[in-house]
């Protein structure tokens, strides 16, 4: 048998308590398991600190009941019996006192990073190297929480509003976004791609679902060295069939997001607020452009075109003029977008494209698509792209398609911009980018 | 302006009727939109059936309403005005009579399969390559919808037990799993490969929230055409830290099963019920030995082994002798399972793996894990692994683990077996096997 984890030979069977439940159990006597998160050694009176998963408790040490701990590291595995006591000056108004301490699995060496201070000082390449360790810190383990919100948050949204979740393949012959950002594989004896988004596999659902969502990894072969691309990110995806136009879909969009914006808030209610105001302030592109230029940021001369500045700029003007954290720009340039984006016939040129700005970046993009063969083929020709690769795809829309359009949310960027990180490999648990594959 | 798909100009604005609400709205003028799924021509008298997200719905046309749908192939994208009226002949006791129909968008022309079939009678590459259309069949639909409906039991059951979603990297430069069924790709310019499981990152992500989930697809590069493999698919995994033994993983992964059985039954109550016993029968893998040598099915001096064949007579004696549809085979032999499975000390040799067989099919592998880095690194001795690709994963064993164990379902075999399929690329949305990467 392995050392048992929860009962010392003999012992009453208390169970294990869990670190939230201990103020309502003042007086009780307690069992905690989890991981030593600190001891700081004041003399006659210590403080241990330990973490289980629902946070961290303050355990009162006299020096003489510090033996156990005496040669074990931070983050050795240890078992507290003791009794709950209320204190005022612990954290969440109780701490544990007469404990008795049993180490059940020792940590065999100092923490490469220190996880005891509030905010983790090490620099992002050491972090990550070492994220088996550094991701135990309260502050990265809250971003992955979060990140667990957000994605139930847009499936409850999106299962409410009618939509089936579907999985799809994410090894490819085709892809839909084109460019050189895209993986290359040995699919047996053939070329294959990761897929760079769902675009494709969600419009042919439309077919036999009408309403589908994915949430899913999605691959970019990013060579550029910033704070918000990943060459692995998890992608929110949704599309709809039978839509008056591109409206519905910002709806639905909008929607989503709140539910994830709700579902955040209930999981830490203390944290940022968000600005969002029922039905989100929109802009059309080219009023975006105007106010870029009048700013200074933009010549009219300039390829139209939303710089990151330039986003970060519209997302202060929507905070001042708009009371919003979001903002929801429409009518980007056909040019701009994928072949599969819907044209606007009022304004020959620009597409029924939209995206969303969280905080100055974009989190969303969405639009409504083509929907008939006729079209996707004259879109190819002229973009030069040969329709043979997408011969299934475009069976689709010779069969009955309706109007259509959907949304892909980057759940990290939401999650980086709620959390107000300066770089969004800070909070994914293992990103994934140019020069790093480990762990 | 695109044609509205919800009002012709002038027209009363009726919302869109969904087909299952039909029941409700007997006596009322109802405007349905969809596919036209078939057209009955009986002479004076025919019948259209309109498909759409929510169902099947019977439309009484006369001769002279059929003028609109006379050059429509099967498929076209129709709305419907007109009446609910009760009918006992009618599928759901209703129908809709007097109906005047607009053509939104005509399919071009006849479909490639026959979808108006109660059961898709073309040859399964046929459907593959199809995709686009089959899947708009309503019993390849009500296969998607039970992945999503299952995948969802499984989400939920595991919240409430405490566990976080994670999302973890699909391109990495180790591999749990080992053995050549590996895709290899192009990271960047170094060589990496797709995940066969996300094995290492739920482990290392024990350390920081004890118990994980993730749903997620893996690749297997499976060379043999089986109807039970898949070179992608969907895993439901799940990893919890401070267990007692493996007890505790089964006990969860049982919790798990019986949420995505009941989430399953809700959604398709009138399918085949499930048998499933409270406390899932269990038996060690060496009396499963025994009982398969009595029957035949094996010489005691085969290789320790569970084939195909004996999963399938062990279904069998399962239902038979334990009325259940599942069953429990512990201990596992050590050299079948992978490095990181712990030994079982009571019986040298095996180990503290698991299997669940569904209606005797393998559908979920489990196991205690190993928990100190000094048993790691004798094991990848043993085996003759080198241990430098896995530095930064036995690096969370050298600062405090826990016990720990878990398991991974896989989401379309469940399905399969759920739906009683022959072969499992006849229940996925786009299956990847050797030879097929389209669509």
């Amino acid at each position: 048998m392995t050392p048992s984890a929860e009962t010392p030979a003999g012992a009453p069977a208390l169970p294990r308590t869990l670190v939230k439940d201990l103020p309502a159990l003042v007086g009780r006597p307690v069992r905690l398991q989890g991981w030593l998160h600190h001891v700081r050694r004041l003399g006659r009176l210590n403080f241990a600190v330990l973490r289980d998963r629902t946070g961290l408790a303050q355990i009162r040490v006299e020096t003489s009941q510090l033996q156990p701990l005496r040669t074990a590291p931070d983050e050795s595995v240890v078992e507290v019996s003791g009794r709950a006591a209320a204190d005022p000056r612990a954290p969440g108004g109780v701490e544990v006192v007469d404990p008795v301490f049993r180490l059940l699995e020792p940590a065999l060496l100092p923490t490469p990073v220190t996880l005891s201070r509030p905010t983790l000082k090490e620099s992002l390449p050491v972090l990550l190297d070492h994220a088996a360790v550094a991701l135990r810190h309260p502050g990265r383990r809250r971003a992955l929480e979060l990140m667990a919100a957000l994605a139930e948050g847009f499936r409850s949204t999106l299962r409410g509003l009618g939509f089936t979740e579907v999985f799809t393949p994410k090894v490819v012959g085709a892809t839909a976004e084109g460019g050189a950002e895209v993986f290359r594989l040995e699919y047996f004896d053939t070329p294959g791609y990761l897929t760079q988004s769902p675009q494709l596999y969600k419009q042919m659902l439309v077919g036999a679902l009408e309403r589908v969502f994915e949430v899913g990894p999605v691959f970019r072969a990013e060579p550029h060295d910033t704070g918000r691309h990943l060459a692995q990110y998890c992608s929110l995806d949704a599309e709809m069939g039978f839509i008056d136009d591109v409206g519905d879909v910002i709806a639905v969009a909008e929607e989503a997001l709140a539910g994830m914006m709700a579902a955040a808030a209930t999981l830490l209610p203390h944290e940022s607020p968000v600005l969002m105001p029922q039905g989100l302030p929109r802009i059309p592109f080219w009023d975006a452009m105007a106010l870029l230029e009048a700013a200074g940021l933009r010549k009219a001369s300039d390829r139209p075109d939303l710089t990151p500045a330039g986003e970060r700029w519209l997302g202060q003007w929507a905070l001042r003029e708009r009371a919003s954290d979001f903002l929801v720009v429409t009518g980007y340039p056909q040019a701009e977008r994928p072949f599969y984006t819907h044209p606007d016939p009022d304004h020959p040129g620009y597409s029924r494209g939209f995206d969303v700005l969280f905080r100055g970046l974009e989190i969303v993009t969405g639009g409504q698509r083509l929907h008939r063969e006729a079209d996707y083929l004259r879109v190819m020709a002229e973009r030069g792209m040969d329709p043979a690769p997408f011969a299934s795809y475009l069976e689709a829309f010779r069969h009955g398609m309706p109007p259509h359009g959907g949304f892909a949310i980057g759940l990290e960027r939401v999650a980086k911009q709620w959390l107000g990180a300066q770089n969004i490999r800070e909070i994914t648990a293992f990103p994934r980018y140019r020069g790093r594959l480990a762990p």
